[in-house]
């Protein structure tokens, strides 16, 4: 009987457990799944970065920490944690982060609020440049930059992107020199791990290199934007439209400037929503794995924070 | 020195002549461009089918008319146009059709109007469905209906297509029956041609088929739509949205009722633009064709009449 703890916040449990318990089945595994386990007899651990549990001492026989979230930023540094951590890497999450760049990509390239805002009777007939003729810059080439960056290009986009180590993707004009990737950019898509080094990646400096009027989006991590140098950006025109779905302080507080901002539109962290369905298969198959002997999939390197 | 005379109405000569030119310019081609020549000494002449000009007789060196619209309709029985004369054939065009259509499904099923017009403060996060889950379904699957379908169905959605003759096109369920193409479809895009057996496709009937809460999209013509059983099923809510971009009248009247629809946006017939630059490049180049004696591109053949 392999023992599963579920670690995650208990209003999770509800969505998980039925597509966790009929998974497992599917797998032929023999699993006792449960919130409640003397920590000694656990061998794996479901768990999200917000879980009460943050001593894994106790946990002497866990073989893995089995992450529902993509982010690990807050669990990485956790000294306690000595077993293999795993990151989701979900295909709805994909999918859905891939729906809401590209979704918001094209609202700006389009300049869609114009008409969903115009008075009654503007006809102004303008159309914009195509596709073609917009260079998007994806900041970050991991599974979900790439993934959007490909996506993009698909759609006819002069797609850029940048990571720390060169990458090769179809279509995709990839640097290594955040510069060069954000040269003369229409707009910016924000897809970095935030670590200590991405930390305030868009900064003053990195918003001059855009084209001016440039539209910004993060659906990655709050604290990859330096907050004032973007308003600044955005006061002056630099930057012509800002959509955000993550933030420093989340859910964002109502005196934030960004809520405040004419040209800025705020998501509620939606971009890259988990859809249980989804995940716990992704969960079932890693446990799988390892009882096999497999190696597990997605596991986190401790060191390099992702 | 090759005399180019630019015939389209002068209103039109700001947004191409720089285009022309620096197309020229990278053709290697020596080119004298003008919207004032004297007759005899021109050797192509850009057109439109509502400019001034209309006898073509004074212009005896001429080699060949080159039209800035698809349609030549008005200017195929001109019988003083001796010269071959071509339409434009603007794969911009098909590309922003694309754009049009993939953004607007995407801003519909992401449900972006929601955070684009929220108050300050409003942080209610839920996802929607993925794409996988999502039937859209295109009427009409001509160059334009087939390109937006296969955008579609690329970025996940189940698409679903309705023609007159059976089509087949990957990833895109087709049908000959109306009906079915429209049973439960959570959107719908009309992209018929406009004919007196396609007016009022979209009727009452028809919009009973569709999920509760579709949407609607109309790039195609605006007599494609019974106008008053739209509204009517907006009104009930059957239909949560319709943005239509083709319209019975043009421009839309400032009384019509679309305009003051809260769950109608209406965009200026701007789906399916000509873009100077890239219509320009299609001159450019049938000019660059002819003088290095290759045949001229999208030739009219004036007995047939296109």
């Amino acid at each position: 009987m392999i023992r599963v703890l579920f670690a995650a916040q208990p209003d999770k449990w509800a969505a998980y457990a039925p597509h966790l318990e009929a998974g497992f089945e599917e797998a032929r595994l023999a699993v006792s799944l449960s919130q409640d386990l003397a920590p000694s007899t656990v061998d794996y651990i479901i768990y999200a970065p917000n879980s009460v549990l943050q001593d894994f001492t106790p946990f002497t026989a866990c073989k893995a920490v089995l992450n529902l979230w993509a982010g690990v930023e807050t669990i990485v540094g956790n000294n306690t944690l000595t077993q293999p951590l795993c990151r989701m890497v979900d295909p709805a999450m994909t999918q859905g982060m891939v729906e809401w760049v590209t979704g918001h990509v094209l609202r700006h390239h389009l300049g869609m609020d114009a008409h969903i805002r115009a008075p009654a009777g503007t006809w102004q007939p303008s159309a914009p440049p195509v596709a073609w003729d917009r260079k998007i810059t994806v900041l970050g080439l991991g599974q979900l930059g790439a993934a959007c960056a490909t996506s993009l290009a698909r759609l006819g986009f002069n797609v850029h992107g940048y990571a720390r180590t060169m990458k090769e993707i179809d279509r995709v004009t990839c640097h290594t020199d955040i510069k060069a990737a954000l040269d003369a950019a229409d707009g910016v898509v924000l897809l970095l791990p935030n670590t200590p080094k991405t930390q305030n990646t868009l900064n003053a400096a990195r918003l001059s290199y855009v084209a001016q009027g440039a539209f910004v989006l993060n659906p990655g991590r709050g604290p990859l934007i330096e907050d004032g140098a973007l308003l600044d950006a955005l006061d002056r025109g630099q930057i012509g439209h800002a959509t955000l779905d993550t933030f420093r302080v989340e859910p964002l507080p109502p005196d934030d400037p960004y809520w405040h901002h004419p040209n800025v539109t705020v998501t509620p962290h939606i971009a890259s929503e988990t859809r249980p369905k989804w995940a716990s298969k992704v969960i079932v198959e890693n446990i799988s794995r390892h009882e096999a002997g497999l190696p597990l999939l997605h596991v986190v390197n401790r060191e390099r924070g992702y």
